[in-house]
């Protein structure tokens, strides 16, 4: 584990740094590493972002400033990899090339030569703000934007748990040096596609109580997905729509995936386990939001999470 | 317009002391009202909240820690009371006994001896905040609670235009000061009743496009709120939904009321004037967000909104 000073420093002796995000990247894994590329960048250096899986186009905005460099990658970072399974990928290629590794998992496991991680910090960005810093970059509004995206998403904009005091102080810096805000907030939080909308109508129809209204059950098949004109990857937060539910302590989202298995999410408010509860099902996870995986028609699982969640509460 | 020291020493001078918010109070309000009369309480004074209209229950923690002191009134503050008329049911009796009035709106128009009116703070809570520091008062976990429900509701958690880095470095703050800020966004932005989910799930049934999915249209009628279940007051938050949705840039909701009216909310994003949009019908607001009222059935006002959106996009 190095510190921080260290850190710029071996980043300043490079010249020509790839840089890796994990896979199916979110706000985080992104704003983190093109926050750094623009850094590298405008100290003069070679870099490039390098992602894997599907990169949704709200995140476009990110890289609008970047520019495209060609060269031969000498320094590998990853950041807000928490595993070398998360490289998605870019696994095979790169797990035994990574130099240096920034994240801000305590279950960090990745092998790199240098490691840098910070537990406390709400998100991958907040290293990385802090970073910028230390390298004595000018922190232009495009790095703020970047920084300011994986801020907001990682934190459910400052409400979920993982906030802290410093989270909303670099907020406020980064409104200061000129972070548009307000788009991004937008963008991740508030504008939703049609399609999302129209699965989500569908979604509200399946939704039903259990256990005097302690249960909530919601779900999504193949076929209500082909209805709607949504990818399966696409699909974003249901999850939070049983749990949302005054008097639900148990919010459970089944999802149908392409195998024919259904992937659980289950998210509790105080009075319910969610870990417990999928640990029935071999998943596992937070006491507030857990998953698993169940196999079976759409009537047997529904009928086996009930009686199960009938059992705990 | 007095400086916040000399609002700290008229306070200090005082110790009978009632604290009215606005009618169909906010967090706002609440918040800042129930933050003073604690603070004014640990100073060993007298005073209490007046409030006008329903109180949502969702605000009961505000005074969990209030004591009812029983006295005679003799000194009046209104928090965040923009004008007389949104004092309500109180407006006959005190519009002309307010010795302080304390204010964010730069519209404030409020007769009072003394008018501290702050319009770049984001909530009034900001104001209440500097003020109980500068009144020398320990702000104890109960106060921060209620300083940030202020903050945090005025600002949809830090969404809206009108946050600064002011009121991140304050929130930042109040989490060191042991504020429930989890409990109170859980309570303020997620958990819904079953009636309202049952009302939405019927108003997205309501949910139509216009003008090549630039304008979006949802409703609610008076049979609606009775099959759901929910009273008038209580429904929130629709006015979002059809902005929210890509590609939209007018988005409009219908909520008939019970004389006949409909009471109309405009939202809009980048390309369209809401203000304007409302203006054709005598109503104004912000260009972001504004609001009128139309007389008729649903299907003529419908059209005649729609026609209204087609002519100014």
């Amino acid at each position: 584990m190095t510190d921080l000073k260290t850190v710029a420093e071996i980043l300043r002796a490079q010249d020509n740094i790839e840089i890796l995000t994990h896979h199916y990247p979110d706000g985080d894994t992104l704003g983190s590493a093109y926050a750094l590329c623009l850094a590298l960048q405008s100290m003069g250096k070679n870099a490039r972002v390098v992602t894997s899986g599907i990169v949704a186009h709200k995140y476009d905005y990110l890289k609008s400033s970047m520019q495209m460099q060609i060269f031969e990658a000498e320094f590998v970072v990853s950041v807000d990899v928490a595993a070398a399974t998360l490289l998605g990928d870019n696994q095979r290629e790169y797990e035994d090339k990574i130099d240096l590794c920034i994240d801000h998992h305590g279950t960090n496991s990745l092998e790199a030569r240098h490691i840098y991680v910070e537990a406390d910090a709400a998100a991958a960005a907040e290293i990385i703000y802090a970073l910028i810093i230390e390298m004595g970059v000018v922190i232009t509004p495009e790095i703020a934007n970047c920084i300011y995206t994986g801020i907001s998403t990682d934190t459910g904009c400052f409400r979920y748990t993982n906030t802290t005091p410093r989270t909303h102080r670099i907020a406020a810096e980064l409104m200061s040096l000129r972070a548009d805000w307000q788009k991004v907030n937008a963008k991740m939080f508030e504008i939703k596609s049609r399609e999302q909308l129209r699965l989500e109508r569908m979604v509200y129809r399946t939704l039903d109580y259990f256990c005097d209204g302690k249960v909530a059950l919601i779900y999504t098949t193949m076929d209500m997905l082909k209805d709607a004109g949504i990818r399966d990857d696409e699909v974003e937060g249901l999850a939070s729509i049983p749990k949302s539910i005054e008097g639900v302590l148990l919010g459970i989202t089944m999802r149908e995936k392409e195998d024919g298995s259904f992937k659980i999410s289950v998210r509790s408010n105080e009075g319910a386990n969610a870990a417990e509860f999928c640990g029935l099902f071999g998943g596992g996870g937070h006491p507030a939001a857990a998953g698993c995986t169940v196999f079976g028609d759409l009537d047997t699982v529904r009928e086996r999470l009930i009686s199960a969640a009938k059992g705990i509460l």
